[in-house]
């Protein structure tokens, strides 16, 4: 399952960006998910812009891009997507659910509401909800698309126009969650910006043109909706809520054996969600580890390759053939 | 010396807000820095806008407001405005400057390049100069700022508008920084909006809409062309720059007795930054001490009052009589 800019190209070329898919170290022949073993199945989540069914596709209805009136999407909603597409390919078990951030979120819920849809699941890097502080980033994040001019209250797309402003505002804001503030001192710290690159006349350092770089290359392929719609999605993530407010009682109902891992440099998802998580599991009286690993991208070192983190999801993946 | 989106009414009423002084708790009879004994100075700062010279007033030569015009500011020239403000009201040597945050780095630099201007300096919530992610969040806040439509690449003023979408949006984002992540989890955790209250209808959680109202206030009373221009300066504060980028030798210059404060609970400017000015000092040879203070409120901690920090600041001031 994959995160907020995810897509279904888990590993290989992506045909969209012509870059490697973002689990590709960890996915493939020998990796940590060894294909030689192991079927992998990635999809687009409901709601999303880059295969599935989400605001910029056509409302038959209506003959023009759904936009805002796209249904309100929920974690829910995309695990029971997944939980059809898995029936449509007639799969009654998966050995495990793997993802990271808003992946990890929908394999919590997938366990939750699916019990008997999964020996095993890896949830990386998330949380059980999101705290005010995420909440209120993707506020933020939103406030910028929303009041793009040419956002036209989300129906840009009937108008051939796009809210790139927005959206590439939000994505750096979003990129500076992704890393730590130490990555960013050693990657960039204080330096200056070379003049023959700058990607704007005022820029100074480094870190201001990579992250306006970053932002601009986001902006030309994802869709602003479908950014709005998925950030509301992980904020009203919160699986206990049909508990009783009660995570333990939430996850009573899991059968999955459970692997947790969160990142120390993780400032979005701190250590201590993924800890939480790991707590409740134990009180709930469900299998489950939980394993706090060394990162050096903060959140996004989910993405990235380490020693321990591949043996970790290797080992598990093999505890449950 | 106030901070960023502070002011010259450090006590009793704010005028333009009629909400009480920034430091109100800290400056009057009898308390931290006690008017009984002590006269307070404080000034608008250069390229402010809200008193002092700064984009929003009109440039001579043009008849216009200077907007983006305006001579680039940097937190040295601030500092040398504020001497002229001394040399004009015949003050030869202070007791002492305060100053959190952006106030803070204006008395580091004017401590270093006027040493016999003051006796001693209480430096608070601030850093020798910004990390690569507080330049990579004031560069989120700029870009958001200058994609509003109605910033007209700075002469926003002249065409009688306002670019209050961004601007708001902008200070969505600082307001997030000020806090603590704990903070925002114990003031608003996942609480919904009252209906009633809700400053848009796509809002449902409290944070939400509190972040939304701070924002909107803000953008009423701020110029965007100032806020530009004193995050660029603070950004570009780092006085060790003249001195090989060497604190220590930069150091060596000061002559007052210092001390620094941070809080525990700042991620803006983390008490890693105040300990390594006193780690500079100590090499330095200069007469400094460094207080960690606990603060609720992460890095907005330096404008609430506590015991201890209320004692520190008075005990400091009181030896230095």
């Amino acid at each position: 399952f994959h995160a907020l800019s995810g897509d279904q190209f888990a590993t290989e070329t992506n045909t969209v960006t012509g870059k490697d898919g973002w689990w590709s170290y960890a996915i493939g022949k020998g990796k940590a998910v060894d294909t030689n073993k192991y079927f992998v199945i990635c999809a687009n989540v409901l709601g999303g812009c880059m295969g599935s069914t989400g605001p910029k596709e056509i409302d038959p209805s209506t003959g023009k891009p759904y936009g805002l009136n796209f249904p309100v999407v929920t974690i829910k909603d995309m695990v029971s997507a997944q939980v059809h597409l898995l029936d449509y390919l007639g799969i009654k078990k998966t050995l495990s659910v793997i993802g990271g951030s808003m992946g990890g979120m929908q394999l919590l819920q997938f366990c939750a509401t699916f019990p008997d849809k999964t020996f095993s699941a890896i949830p990386i890097a998330c949380s059980a909800s999101h705290s005010a502080q995420n909440i209120a980033l993707n506020e933020v994040a939103r406030e910028i698309i929303k009041k793009d001019e040419n956002f036209h209250n989300g129906d840009y797309l009937a108008k051939g126009e796009s809210p790139k402003k927005g959206l590439k505002a939000a994505r750096m804001l979003g990129h500076i969650t992704y890393l730590s503030e130490s990555n960013m001192s050693k990657r960039f710290g204080r330096k200056l910006q070379n003049p023959e690159n700058k990607m704007d006349a005022d820029i100074n350092y480094e870190v201001e043109n990579y992250l306006q770089y970053k932002g601009e290359q986001f902006a030309k392929t994802f869709d602003a909706n479908s950014y709005i719609l998925m950030t509301k999605a992980m904020d009203s993530f919160d699986p206990a809520k049909d508990f009783d407010d009660d995570l333990v009682t939430c996850l009573q109902n899991v059968q999955a054996k459970l692997l947790i891992a969160s990142f120390d440099s993780d400032w979005l998802f701190p250590k201590e969600y993924g800890l939480e998580i790991q707590m409740s599991a134990i009180k709930a009286g469900i299998n489950s580890s939980y394993i706090e690993l060394e990162g050096d991208y903060g959140h996004d070192s989910f993405l990235f390759y380490s020693d321990r983190y591949s043996a970790a999801v290797k080992h598990f993946l093999n505890s449950n053939e």
